[in-house]
């Protein structure tokens, strides 16, 4: 089939005189995840993961995907005649070399011009230049081939209301174009679709696990358009938008209105906005390119937005605690699985009121299969849970108050001595970065190690970074805070108000894992003659699992870490629980 | 007097045509320290610091210097018409903005093109390009009203042979055109003296504290020219730089090679060269602007000279024991003072065998003056030491196998509860960092906050960074590894050879300072999936001070950590004592 596919394609592309043709996993927006119908590389390829991208040419293909994937694409692709290039690995080409390898003078490549970032357009025009190579961007050639495609999502958009947005659109739009005004543009461009929902409260439905709704907006120091298909917008949100000064047009008008932007001084993200945006207003007006100032906005949580936060993280909490009972109290006893334990996690947070959808597909892994970082359980893959060995859970929800995210490793029956050791070193370095205190002026980079030391003394590390921002009601990842060692460059001090995962793991290929992750909100100290001290407020209340703590490998003031944050999370999950449930609380959470 | 020398510089100011006259504290060579010689800010303005800048127009004057000499300053220019500006404080213009305020069209802004690096200088040229002023660069104004002016130092140069160097003239000119070829330079400028000597293996005695020869040196693929006074140059320096192919020329005759350079690709940092070179040779030539290769090469300790600070470290720790031995029998029973006890440190270093110089000024501050971060007593300050209270001693000194600097603050009596758990944070910072592990990768920026996090969870800080790169018989302080926690941009990983300080402190202004110093090498530990891993050698073997310490307040393991510290001095220093100091040292360093 896919055999099919590349000669209906490279049909295509002979028609246009196209010699190679790039299709990446993006949508227009640079959207993490994207829906169904942008799909493009999975149908092209049949290699379905979440990250990879495709390059054909009239007689070669090749797919380029990282360490996450290697296994399934090369048994994705098998029979395909597409060669899997590994990411990272010794001795493979980065697309941009291939390319160099593969084209010559005369030659031609194509990619839709919407799916690929502006930054990342730039690089290749920059060697089709150098090569003499023609660049063929504005169609997307997969459309004419796909037959089945699913169309563009068009669900209905949704007012997020003043109380759980903490601030209206008016506030907001205000604050943008403050911004506008100090960095001396007079347009601001949006295509990041949380930035746009986040700007105008609105969320949606047309991607899964991230409640947004596909869209352009422009801004002007008076006006306000959004490009939007007529479908996703209702009465009650038009009259919103009217309300707002937001003026509405066709989705698919935004291309030309972009095209006829003239002399102005536009405020955009060139590794957020893709090319063809870019390449039509980049001639004939001036850029400031610069992150969105909404990214910064958002990042920074509101009080309101904080203390909306904490419900919806003591309501993912009874959900969570509710389905450790349910694993401790039925493991070995009822048959379990992968799959029917997220599903049943899943119920529990239904239960609880305000609850929107999940916030990413929940990874659901026991045993060895916890060691696979990105591990999402599959009919295939799907095995029992045993009463033994580690069970990782990596799971959130939003909720009308909120988003989460929350690991969990549980000791599912015995555990080795190797499995305590690790697991508690795990637990050291979480507790670490969350009783962290700092001076106003860290950024992730420099807390780091805070949670790497237990680890590292030992000889031991993961390989992610501890922790990411986290989007309200928005994508579960967002930046530009994160806890990351190796990120240079950009760095943003931690402000108050912005929330970030504490998530140190450890992965033993073949036997098992262990990642523990809460989410820690940044908040102002004391400040005195030194500066303004930090600290963060926990916002996740789970216990962390007694079974597999090795007590006497902490330090006293480890354990009074632990046995504080047991104590605080009796106090708040303990309301909402049941009789059982309850005695079983006060036992997770004992000091130990 | 000082009235008098500035109306001798304007009146020739006036006969130039200048109507401001910048004066900074530098030599040609971007030194730390500079010679007599080149003192010429504290000439003209009266005021002694070791750093600040002066600004003197036709009818102002102006003189900017930083918090470590706001009193100084002020006192020392009372009656001279000079206006103190406090750079950093609120309200206070820097030179750039004073300049932009007083210079306008048809201006002429003068100063020694030698004395001012490319960077400022560039900086300086495009304000009077925007303003419409000239520049007048060519001439030292100061120089032709200083009659008494301390001539040029001409110290004779000695080569340090390869058994200390490690690594002989070739090896490193080898080294240095490799990376000359890597970046497509022809040719490489260096005026860094400290880079000089590395690279020849000379010192000489031009500059106190820092054992260089004022020297330019150029390096082309085949060449290398040194431009260095005569009087430097005995005949066995002659005959050692003969046989290594380097050509000698005069040191004034440098600027006429250097503007008769052309259409070179000229490798050099515009960071360190002076405006003079960098105007001369920027127009016709092509330059490759990055950090000098010898700073990293100088930075990274080759193994022979890694064993030779072991064994540099070894005599300096001998001195510091018998000078702490000597404080502690007799304070209170005869007359110490600050600057007596100063002159005792330094007698006992220089019984050791191949002790060259101090590296540094001794900063020997009892009581509040030990919360004055560079305290450098004078016989004005100088006070007497009781038995009571903290003293705190920052020194080092040059041996022929290498460079020390070691801060200890000692009890000399009875000590507060206050400052026995304020010195314990301090001690367990040094602890902390020492005793760090991580993967290679990690930079200064990375770890600082293992040394400040026992004072920030206290809500305290010190206003310095924790540590700086240590020359081997050249610039106590170099770069580029560091421990910052602000620093961003460049930042370069820590290397196998590094030697770092480590120096937490904590002040409490009109109280006392404390602040304990070791120098820490960097070594690699194990290598498995996870990557390389490091760690810290100590070097620096001087007991911290129990009778400061309040063991309660330190972790198990942290005691542990202090423990085998002790352990490893008693070891090291125990050989070279006699009975009654190692009695002494015995309980010294005893276990807690």
């Amino acid at each position: 089939m896919i055999r099919e596919r590349l000669e209906a394609l490279r049909e295509l592309m002979k028609k246009r005189g196209i010699t190679a043709y790039l299709v990446p996993t993006a949508d227009y927006h640079e959207s993490e995840y994207v829906g169904e119908h942008f799909k493009e590389r999975a149908y092209i390829t049949g290699f379905t993961g979440s990250a990879g991208t495709a390059v054909i040419t009239l007689s070669d293909a090749g797919l380029w995907t990282d360490g996450r994937y290697f296994v399934q694409a090369a048994k994705q692709l098998e029979d395909t005649t597409i060669t899997l290039y590994r990411r990272g690995e010794e001795g493979v080409p980065t697309i941009l070399e291939y390319l160099e390898g593969h084209l010559g003078e005369g030659d031609c490549l194509g990619f839709d011009g919407r799916c690929v970032n502006g930054k990342w357009g730039r690089q290749l025009e920059e060697l089709v230049q150098r090569k003499h190579v023609s660049l063929h961007v504005s169609e997307d050639l997969i459309d004419e081939i796909w037959e089945d495609r699913p169309p563009l999502s068009k669900e209905p958009a949704w007012i997020l209301d003043t109380g759980y947005s903490g601030m209206s659109t008016a506030g907001k739009l205000a604050s943008v174009r403050d911004n506008m005004e100090k960095q001396g543009a007079d347009v601001h461009l949006l295509s990041s679709l949380c930035d746009i929902a986040w700007i105008l409260n609105l969320r949606g439905n047309d991607i899964i696990y991230v409640p947004v709704v596909l869209s352009y907006l422009v801004l002007t120091r008076e006006e306000c358009f959004l490009f939007v298909q007529k479908e996703a917008v209702g009465e009650r949100v038009m009259q919103y938008l009217t309300e707002n000064g937001v003026q509405v047009r066709a989705y698919e008008d935004f291309y030309d209105y972009a095209a006829a932007l003239k002399d102005r001084r536009i405020l955009l993200d060139s590794g957020i906005v893709n090319y063809r945006i870019l390449s039509s207003i980049s001639g004939c007006n001036q850029l400031v390119d610069a992150m969105n100032p909404e990214e910064l906005f958002r990042a920074v949580k509101n009080p309101i937005e904080l203390s909306n936060c904490r419900a919806a993280h003591e309501k993912d909490a009874v959900a969570m605690c509710r389905f450790m009972y349910w694993l401790k109290q039925n493991i070995g006893k009822q048959e379990i699985t992968e799959l029917s334990a997220a599903e049943y996690l899943q119920r529990l947070r239904a239960q609880q009121e305000g609850f929107l959808d999940l916030s990413f597909e929940t990874i659901s892994a026991y045993g060895e299969h916890g060691a696979i970082v990105h591990y999402a359980a599959t009919a295939e893959t799907n095995v029992p849970l045993h009463p033994e060995g580690l069970f990782l859970v990596d799971s959130g929800g939003h909720y009308l108050e909120g988003t989460t995210d929350i690991t969990r490793t549980f000791a599912l029956g015995p555990l080795t001595e190797q499995m305590k050791a690790d697991y508690t070193r795990v637990l050291r370095s979480n507790l670490a970065l969350m009783n962290a205190v700092f001076l106003y002026g860290c950024t992730g980079r420099n807390l780091d190690i805070l949670a790497r030391e237990p680890l590292w003394e030992a000889g031991l590390d993961y390989k992610h970074g501890t922790g990411h921002g986290v989007g309200y009601i928005l994508n579960v990842h967002e930046g530009p805070n994160a806890f990351r060692w190796q990120r240079r460059g950009e760095e943003t001090a931690l402000e108050e108000g912005m929330i970030t995962t504490d998530e140190p793991g450890l992965y033993l290929e073949g036997q098992y894992g262990i990642r523990l992750e809460n989410e820690l909100a940044c908040r102002c100290g004391k400040k005195n003659e030194y500066g303004q001290f930090m600290y963060f407020e926990n916002l996740t209340f789970v216990p962390f699992d007694l079974d597999a703590v090795d007590a006497d490998q902490m330090t006293d003031r480890e354990r009074e870490w632990l046995n504080q944050y047991h104590r605080s999370v009796y106090t708040t999950v303990s309301p909402y629980l049941t009789e059982d449930e309850l005695a079983w609380l006060q036992e997770a959470t004992r000091e130990i």
